[in-house]
């Protein structure tokens, strides 16, 4: 048994790591701090956690030694303590956009804020184990991506030779990804059944995806009536010669053995393409397209759950990969349907 | 035309009225007020209303003189604001709890706080036209009732002799009952899909239908998947010799002429029951029943928009019945299907 | 008061025609035509015309003679019955597919199938009233645009001289637009919450767009939690030269004076860009747009409620047009909100 | 490993069988039976199955040996093809209507139809492990009740020694509960959003709770907007000096050490009571109560998943207690939040 601390334990991806981590063999939950929630169960703010744990947040100067601590704390804040934390853990995993961007000036202009701690942006492996296992096996500082930009970079990484140097992503989302502390634009009343285009350009995943898969990126966010799910359409154009065949192939031998990335596109039935409402509580990302031979056009689409594969899931994965535990340890959920 | 004011204008059902008035073809909206959004452009915060209104909000102390004012602040504000609006109007229109109640007592138990202006408690005339047209067309002080008090009194007072003391009532609704400055607990996320009991026992709406109907009321109520819309469900005990005609034959005597009650009791198709999604946007309240000659019980149903019947449509009618034009007169709204 | 029939008048674009025809002060409903439902009560299939009207379904061998027809048949069966309907009427007005697109080739491929009456297919005049207002002034045969081409036209219409030859489109849709005998795919357990990319490419309302504006049209069609209401994203590439305020002025001039679109493009608050949910009953299409000065992207995004300025609303319109009345009459319904 | 036959694979019930199955560590799934998908992958009708299963679906007469057969199949067929099953298995667990009332004066009321195979109603254990545990461990023949049944149940039965002799009872249910192949009345666009007052007397379940808690029980069925969950809310009459304490005991000494009930009685929270949507996917029955002691009236409410505690997760407890399998093996999904 490892013993992990989840700081920011009591918004919505520090309530899944809880969900994940306290059902995980292997893991004991030491710490679930929280500044705002300090000495309240925490079943009283994740109550799908009834009966699954009676631990208590804490608060963020009750630090102990860790063997990994995860950062889910609003953007900011994980590299304003990340000496602190590394100090008393092997490892951190932080889920914040902190260190996502490697190079300073991007960083800039899409997070509108200078970074404090620029040096360590290199050290951070991306917590993208379809990219990255290898690193992530010995990684000691791992960043885990944006939900919108894994769910663009595995359906793009793939084929990023075959296609030309340009993707207009399309990324609807649920409401969970803007937090258990999203203000009145939030409400139920606004919020529901909206499609709110909250980011026609400039959204900051766009930057996680150019950086990964090595293309310009233009990317559209959309909020659709959902809480969890993330989808993306992406729309490149294939290089000459490229046909439905090929992009089947590089798809195909990519994620073969990748236990959390399905292909999913077929021509007939009632799921063809990825859908984000039966992957709930799922660590899958399914990846499809569509290959219009007539206008030689192609559209790549992802789905996940924005709180698992795009979050707390995922970094879960890389705990695994870096322990040599089964990397499904803990994440066996296959997600429901009907739902 | 007539001058009026609408005061709590940036709420859910301010933005209501002003919808309504703005339309209303004898009517001058004259006063939007708010205090926190005065300055600021109506259609800015009720964006249905672009193209339709230039009007700015205005703070609360710059008043003038008014045919009518609306009163739809948070609860307690009317009755401490009340000799101020009647001094600049002929007639008040009061969309809060503030006047609904007669007996103090029944106040003070239900609103826990006492009254501030009771020697006015029985000069408003319940802003109900069904039971109380007559006085209403003559009526300077109204008070509309709550939302699901409109439709627990509707769908009983036809009956009221034809049943026992008792009445179960099962109330769900939608989240705009709660409010545009509703906090955390009403966010999408978590309120999204939720079935949320919010009041098993004592909310305030059952101590209305008590007073209108006569008979001991015990109400749950719970907040389902809506923005707008209220049903209820009324469990009550036939007398002996009550038989399933004699209850059609109350329903349909009394709301024969009532241009916006309709009995909706079939035995077969959709909508065989009052549904408040087809009534969203629509003066309507639906009103219904079933009753199972095996088990001698009888259930009453009935559905309304929470924001029109049950609030700012039903005061506009209130308006039209005093000034002597059709009651439907900027109500013709008949609703969306589907939708 | 003219005399108008309705055929097809059980399904949604039906049920939305008698809704507003039968509320409109100038028009009679002589016929609604539906052989499924013949004899039957219309407010049995559209329960929110209850008290509204008493009109019963009729067959459609029973034909007599019209001012103006509505064809809101499914594709292929307007261009089947075309003749017959215009013997009887001064006006044809269809709603189906048969009659948007010019070109047979581009029909065959997108509906994969012959045209039967291909010498009218220039007759009709596209229901459009921005681009073909004073042709529709004396147009007897009409044809309505799709849901979606109409939001995607009107979104690029005015720029198609300030943008480079193409663009991606991403649009997402309601339920409703699968028609009121859509199967099992569509059943809420399957569709509720979904994202589902149901035209990864080739969808028809794409060559009704490349007609109507002069580019190369691809697009994404995604059903989403939602029964009314469309959105069109649509990327762009502005001419050199071109910069924010000129697309601005474009929309700005030429919506000015339309009844229906409103430019809706704010840099701050709730509802900044078109939102389809607050357009729901109405007959309006929101038009706005952002333009990323930094990496020369364009993109405009437009909104409307697909049974009503996608399809019954804009009917309307055209024969309002027709007849010399004033556009909005029977469209004033301004929208709901919150919902 | 036992081997076990899911009979009706492919509907709501049989798929979430398959998914419990599938993944419990001590079942190996032999047979998924279905005719009308025979031939097809398990996988194309539960797309959440997708890389955990790569099962095809068998024709109803390709029957081999079991050691337990689960019967999900329309209601009425179960007893039809009971000798069947029970000459191919040790064990059947029917989760169809027709084993679950004991009298068939009863059942000919409820299900319009005669009971066919009579002699063997007796000889069936209701699957509800919290009434019959121990018999539950022999049991062959098992009848897992339905949704409400179990909900409406375990919210009385602790208490029914200190309540009236008369429950109304007010349940709400999601749209998986009408199953796969619902009709077109279960379209989304007539369903969604919905407040459908289905049953408003007469609901099958009613004689189930009745049967089990022994106390008239009338009840109201509507469904709400939502694809999982069940709410019962019941009415009851404390005895004479039962007060909240008294209820809360009853409650408490009957839940302490069952797996999958908790008690959800809170003064405050965002969840003070079972809300169903954090239950999809988890066996847990919440339960909990209001008492009002003005009035002396007491409030039960309940909430689960109707797939999971509601019929498939109910089933597998019963098979996890026949087999002397901890409970809760194959079952420890918490249920997620936010959702």
């Amino acid at each position: 048994m490892i013993r992990v601390a989840v700081v920011g334990a009591a918004g919505f991806i520090g309530g899944e790591l809880l969900r994940l981590l306290v059902g995980h063999p292997e893991v004991e939950v030491t710490a679930a701090v929280s500044s705002r929630f300090a000495g309240k169960r925490v079943d009283g703010v994740h109550p799908n956690l009834r009966s699954a744990t009676d631990l208590t947040f804490c608060p963020a100067d009750d630090v102990d030694e860790y063997d990994t601590v995860f950062l889910a704390t609003p953007h900011g804040a994980a590299m304003a303590q990340i000496e602190r934390w590394t100090g008393h853990s092997k490892q951190v995993i932080d889920l914040t956009g902190d260190f996502r961007l490697e190079d300073t000036e991007v960083f800039q202009r899409y997070y509108r804020s200078s970074h404090v701690a620029p040096h360590l942006l290199g050290e951070f492996v991306p917590g993208i184990p379809e990219l990255h296992r290898e690193r992530l096996r010995g990684a000691d500082l791992v960043s885990v991506p944006g939900c919108m930009a894994v769910a663009g970079t595995l359906s793009l990484h793939p084929i990023r030779d075959l296609i030309g140097p340009e993707a207009h992503l399309d990324a609807r989302t649920g409401s969970s990804g803007s937090g258990a502390t999203a203000g009145e634009d939030n409400l139920h009343a606004f919020r529901s059944g909206a499609m709110r285009v909250f980011a026609p350009t400039g959204h900051r995943h766009e930057a996680e995806i150019a950086r990964h898969v090595g293309v310009r990126v233009t990317m559209t966010a959309t909020g659709v009536e959902a809480v969890r799910g993330v989808q993306t359409v992406c729309h490149v154009t294939p290089k000459p010669g490229v046909d439905e065949k090929a992009v089947r192939r590089a798809f195909r031998e990519r994620y073969r053995d990748e236990p959390f990335v399905r292909l999913v596109a077929q021509h007939r039935g009632r799921y063809r393409y990825p859908e984000p409402k039966i992957l709930s509580g799922s660590n899958f990302c399914d990846v499809g397209f569509a290959f219009d031979e007539d206008t030689g056009r192609l559209t790549t689409i992802a789905a996940l759950d924005n709180l698992m594969k795009g979050g707390a899931g995922n970094a879960v994965q890389c705990l695994n990969i870096r322990m040599g535990w089964p990397e499904n340890l803990g994440l066996s959920f296959p997600g429901l349907h009907p739902v």
